[in-house]
């Protein structure tokens, strides 16, 4: 059994952007200081964390005297190069660990992962050249989509592949790297499961939330999700099995297809996730905090929802509604502090608790 | 008409304590940034605000330096010095202004004001000397306490006076201070009433908690209060009168004993309030984002509740019940970052949503 980190300890945070932003408020309200590692210069977690460094992720002493400067180590982003966690992990306990990150940061690896498990993922093919690439699509069929092994997020490396599309357009499209051809999933709609496992091996789980996404970027989620009893309990189950085959330590968002055939895993994201958001608003104990008791060694939050919600992610120039969303009823804004409103940049988002 | 201050503005907040520090949340929540001034060294909301500057309240070099890197002030606690405020106010609006300050910093000046727009206070004596205090007692009879006119909170520069009580001693016990007696006000229960006005004078009041003291310190605040309706819109609108009378911006806590005869105002304090911590689990808007809202001249949010809450400060080793605490059901956990806990001192509170 180890001991919880004793409040005023310092828990260093890999990547400063909204969500080391929000892991931050939440260590606060338990009493601990947040470090934030990031090479940008005033990332969103700055202004809310007691420290930050501004430096690159293979600045070997930059990283030396960060992690001498802290009690514990997580990340707000699951694509933290190996090498930055080598030289961090002989210092100071990384969590969750490196086989998480290793499983996550691959989609091949992942599904191979999930399908050892016995659980359901989109039929799918390692594409490593042109040649992989025609195989795969007679295998699979079409529609299917051609997604980058690695470092994808929010639609980004992703080319989805019609009957009869040129393939040398589509594979220099994603510039050649190493890939995943994913058959066609035929789903009603995506739910996502928040779970968290503690030190200890305790393990919460959070109500599904269903996702609505809008070109490739999640849009909005709502709890609770259109879910029978049946699939709501698999969707717990499932989560719970992942996190404790990995002897996972934090939150994780799983994200699942409803199929007529039961649920299929999407992907994971070993990390606290952006359709958990509805939890600050809803729960006593929300993703970020609880992301924080695990790495911590806190006793977790039970995962008990008091309210309904829709989050609503603030994506660009949706800014321009603040006016309107400050003044609506029982709507909760979070906004990130960053300067510019680029078009597909999350800048926000809002929780409307329904009642 | 104002305009609001935009995204990315900067807030000067004076003192960092717990209350600075959960300003400095909301704060960011709406995209805002926040320098801390406070004469301490690592003051709580330190952890969590952009800038903190360390120096005293009559440094006015750092003084003049604070107000040119902020683009509004604001303040946690209303003991600032007059020639602190002299200062600052050259360069920056500071929100409440100093009416309201004036009024609520003097014990004597604040019932003669609520007096002034017909609202109920205790009866009440200035006591400026032994004489004074004879000729007082005398007036109001016993039991009645004796305060001083200026810097008292949680119970501090206050004695009882029972009937025949050596006025010597009890002169010497506030060290021959300004002082004011107040008589006795035969009360059930006190609530407070968190009321918020905004730049263009829009008012919004949360619905009144109940709290209930021990050894002069807020102890706990439930909402809803027990009050009957007429109780409750009297409450409501004695302190929107309040608010309106001052014109005032921003967040104020009124303290009202419940009477057979109505409601007696106890004290109102120019800031954020201990008993409005519950709206952090009970409002899609807390009373922090609130002062936030009303300083910077953002719309306010309603005072919308969507559940019953119990607040319960964490005091001096209260803390030792953390463990227990963190498992408990439907309870948010707050905690100030506070290193020592001093027997009194405020350390952290608990919202325990009821459902």
């Amino acid at each position: 059994m180890t001991e919880p980190l004793a409040p005023g300890s310092v828990i260093g945070i890999l990547g400063g952007g909204q969500l080391g932003r929000m892991l931050s408020v939440a260590a606060a309200r338990l009493g601990y200081l947040c470090h934030i590692y990031d090479p940008a210069q005033s990332p969103p977690a700055g202004h809310v964390a007691a420290h930050c460094v501004t430096a690159a992720w293979d600045d070997a002493d930059a990283l030396a005297r960060f992690a001498a400067g802290v009690d514990v180590i997580t990340f707000e982003f699951e694509n933290v190069p190996a090498r930055t966690l080598d030289l961090l992990s002989e210092t100071r306990p990384i969590r969750p660990d490196r086989r998480a990150l290793a499983v996550s940061q691959d989609r091949v690896q992942e599904k191979e992962f999930l399908r050892g498990l016995g659980l359901t993922t989109a039929p799918f093919r390692a594409v490593d050249g042109l040649e992989d690439l025609a195989a795969a699509t007679q295998a699979l069929g079409a529609p299917a989509i051609l997604k980058t092994r690695r470092l994808g997020y929010d639609g980004k490396g992703q080319v989805r592949l019609e009957q009869g599309a040129d393939l040398d357009a589509i594979w220099a499209e994603i510039s050649g790297a190493p890939a995943i051809l994913e058959g066609f999933v035929s789903f009603s709609h995506e739910v996502s499961v928040i779970a968290a496992r503690g030190l200890t091996g305790q393990v919460a789980v959070y109500d599904p939330g269903e996702n609505l996404h809008q070109s490739g970027i999640l849009r909005e989620t709502r709890v609770p999700a259109r879910l029978s009893a049946t699939q709501r309990s698999d969707a717990v189950l499932l989560a719970a099995r992942i996190l404790n085959d990995l002897e996972y330590v934090g939150v994780m968002g799983v994200e699942l297809f409803v199929t007529p055939d039961g649920l299929v895993v999407n992907e994971i994201a070993p990390r606290v996730h952006n359709s958990g958001h509805w939890t600050q608003n809803g729960c006593a104990v929300d993703q970020f905090e609880q992301h924080i008791r695990a790495v911590t060694g806190l006793p977790l939050g039970d995962g008990g929802r008091h309210a309904d919600v829709v989050m609503e992610n603030l994506i660009g120039d949706d800014l321009a509604r603040l006016p309107d969303l400050l003044r609506e009823r029982d709507v909760a804004v979070h906004l990130y502090g960053k300067p510019d409103a680029r078009p597909g940049r999350k800048m926000g988002h809002v929780n409307r608790i329904l009642r």
